[in-house]
């Protein structure tokens, strides 16, 4: 902890009141104003209660580059930060904003180790329409999320990719901050956002770092104008920390790939591994892994040779054994099915990924409180994407539950979901835009 | 506590988080979601940092009118209102938006009697560079701020007036929430300011109410234009529950009167019950008790005659030895005084309000903290006011203070507070307006 972040010297002065009003009436916060608030938020010294009113006015009023560049370094330096200069290989990180279906780092952290950069990967747990990585990790008999900072650091060496449980050191403020913004209405802040999700990032010492940032319906970002201001302001971010950032922007109105779910994703992203899987899914894994490579001054690499080859593969099986997984165990699946059919001929126009997201949280794959316990085995199969030409009675959707009562919620979710009717939809592309 | 009040029934189940949201995004709150919230909030069941986070939201987005009603009532909701309808006489209240010198309550609760309408006045201590009410009765020998509702209620109907310390009781979700906005930079918001003054002045019971909004350096509001809104919203607080609201807009550039401190003070309002005293106050005073009169329906009452006549100056005197003051006793003076003055020949342009309230202040007369005392004989007492001929030598200020040590400071706060030049400054009335 750096002497700003634990707040002893002649800074220590200061009154969060009248920061809360300079902020308010739209005014600059300075570097040791904000190295003040954010240690003594930490340590308590400031109440929740004039937090909450801050972040409230920077809901409004937003925070200036520079402002924002020192209350990232402030939430960073209010814990420990991992060091991985120590590794023989380079390092590259990965983060994806959340959508539906989302399972792109399971094959693409085994697939970035195969090609030579160490891939340290902190996760989290899911809660609301969007999984967690770490929830679909553990439908895998015998796997487990929580390694010791050497035992990560030894499996980054061995390995070369390590996907595991943030452990409670890395920028504690963030987590004060976040729990607080979650029940007093001050989420949807790009700033507060972009600090966030970068104050982590940057304490967990990745040297790359590439961001995907999600657009559509089922992304937290409904317009790719604020996706675009999200992903440059956490690129310049990173950029300012010394961390190599690079930024694609990528459709999330509809579903990733044709699954889910959490054993539903682990399967589709075993097909990618062995060479197979949805077109999208393969497209944005290999897409991430040539900017994760490139950031590491690795681009020599090809990845599809790494998944033609079989050396992605062996780098998943190995990472998934160096955590007690068994990557040859059957998956679980869910003890209860219902299909959804198409009710008459024509083209799919559209799945929106939101339904279908909240539908897989009903059956059980996601959690309404973070204490709640998810089914491995539940979540929607899709047997479509828009563009597919359907036939009355053919099965669009599997619907998996343990709890067949779950069916109905899940079915009222998925009204007026998707659409069926003659024309072409007109798809954009996944890829949308590239920002670094 | 009415059914809504008590968040008993099926309006109990909102969700904060949802309300913050709907108010940040510009959206209006349902009179149910008002009453669950109010109510929630001064039960302890919705926690500090949300009601912060919506205070600022309100500081942005404001309230539209029909919610500011429901805001009010609610809080008025929130705990006991007192009844006046069993007296012989109408009552009627008057509210100042507190000024540097502002003694008027003084003389006009026993002028008002005297004219026989009731004053239930209940009043605070000051806190910053406006003084209290409290503190100035307080430097009289032997007078106590604390009565119950019964000696209350007697002493309207023997004495017709009352000056006295409001309970606990009346709307205490107003006490939590302006705590809580004083410590959130939350303070400065109109639809916030009109509640939480209306809810405490509905609650207490009068028939009609006078509002003295003060604009001008020392006042609250700077701008005619803030004044003018505040007052028409509290005027429109007050008619919607029934109670007969004016509102006069005064100026509050330089001080009211010739003191500002509290037995200063005091013996200002006793030379104007003598029908003498500074041109000023006399005029406010008559002013407002006009109007107060009006508003109870006893306009052939005059004012000047009660005054005049000595009836207004015996209704002082029983008012005082009501609560166990002696009106005839010396006042306490200050230890030491010091002597400002003019360093050259000319007129006075100006004396700025706030710059001797912060004198003032810091002479004695008012508090920091809550807990501190005040002394009774500290002050400053002016010799001359803006568009007086002054001559080089000729006394323009006396600061009186026990502790002498402090005469530095509140010279500090003086510099630049006058000017003296040639040419007639453009003195603005000091009635503005009236809005009812």
């Amino acid at each position: 902890m750096t002497s700003a972040a634990t707040g002893q010297g002649a800074s220590s002065n200061f009154d969060a009141v009248e920061l809360i009003i300079t902020k308010r009436n739209g005014g600059v916060l300075s570097d040791d104003e904000i190295n003040w608030l954010i240690d003594s938020y930490t340590r308590g010294a400031v109440p929740h209660e004039q937090m909450s009113a801050l972040a409230m006015a920077i809901y409004f009023r937003g925070l200036t580059r520079p402002e924002l560049v020192r209350w990232t370094a402030a939430m960073i330096a209010s814990g420990e930060r991992l060091d991985f200069s120590g590794l023989s290989r380079p390092t590259a990180d990965k983060h994806s904003t959340g959508g539906v279906g989302d399972k792109i780092t399971l094959p693409l952290a085994p697939l970035v180790a195969a090609c030579g950069v160490a891939v340290p990967q902190l996760s989290g747990r899911g809660l609301g329409h969007t999984g967690g990585t770490l929830d679909k990790l553990e439908s895998i008999p015998g796997w487990r999320a929580g390694l010791s900072n050497d035992e990560m650091l030894r499996q980054l060496e061995d390995v070369g990719a390590v996907i595991c449980a943030a452990g409670s050191g890395l920028a504690p403020a963030d987590k004060l901050l976040y729990a607080l913004r979650d029940v007093t209405g001050t989420v949807e802040s790009i700033p507060l956002i972009a600090s966030s999700i970068m104050s982590k990032k940057i304490a967990e010492g990745t040297g790359a770092l590439v961001l995907d940032v999600k657009v559509g319906t089922g992304a937290f970002m409904k317009s790719q104008a604020d996706a675009d201001e999200l992903a440059r302001t956490m690129v310049e971010l990173g950029q300012a920390a010394g961390v190599t950032t690079v930024a694609l922007l990528t459709g999330m109105s509809t579903p990733l790939g044709l699954t889910a779910g959490n054993a539903l994703e682990v399967r589709e992203s075993v097909e990618v591994l062995a060479g197979g899987g949805p077109a999208d899914v393969v497209e944005l894994t290999v897409a991430l892994a040539r900017e994760m490579l490139r950031a590491a001054g690795r681009e020599e690499h090809d990845p599809t040779e790494a998944l033609a080859s079989g050396a992605a593969m062996d780098a998943w099986k190995a990472m998934i054994r160096a955590q007690g997984g068994d990557p040859d165990a059957p998956l679980p699946t869910a003890r209860e099915t219902e299909v959804v059919r198409a009710e008459h001929d024509g083209v799919l126009q559209r799945v929106d990924a939101m339904a279908v997201g909240v539908a897989a949280w009903r059956l059980g794959a996601g959690r309404a409180r973070k204490e709640d316990p998810v089914q491995a085995g539940a979540g929607v199969e899709l047997h479509a994407k828009p563009g597919d030409r359907v036939t009355a009675g053919q099965p669009l959707l599997t619907l998996h539950t343990d709890t067949p009562e779950r069916f109905e919620r899940a079915r009222a979710a998925l009204a007026g979901a998707y659409e069926i009717s003659e024309g072409t939809p007109d798809l954009p592309p996944l890829i949308l835009d590239r920002i670094g």
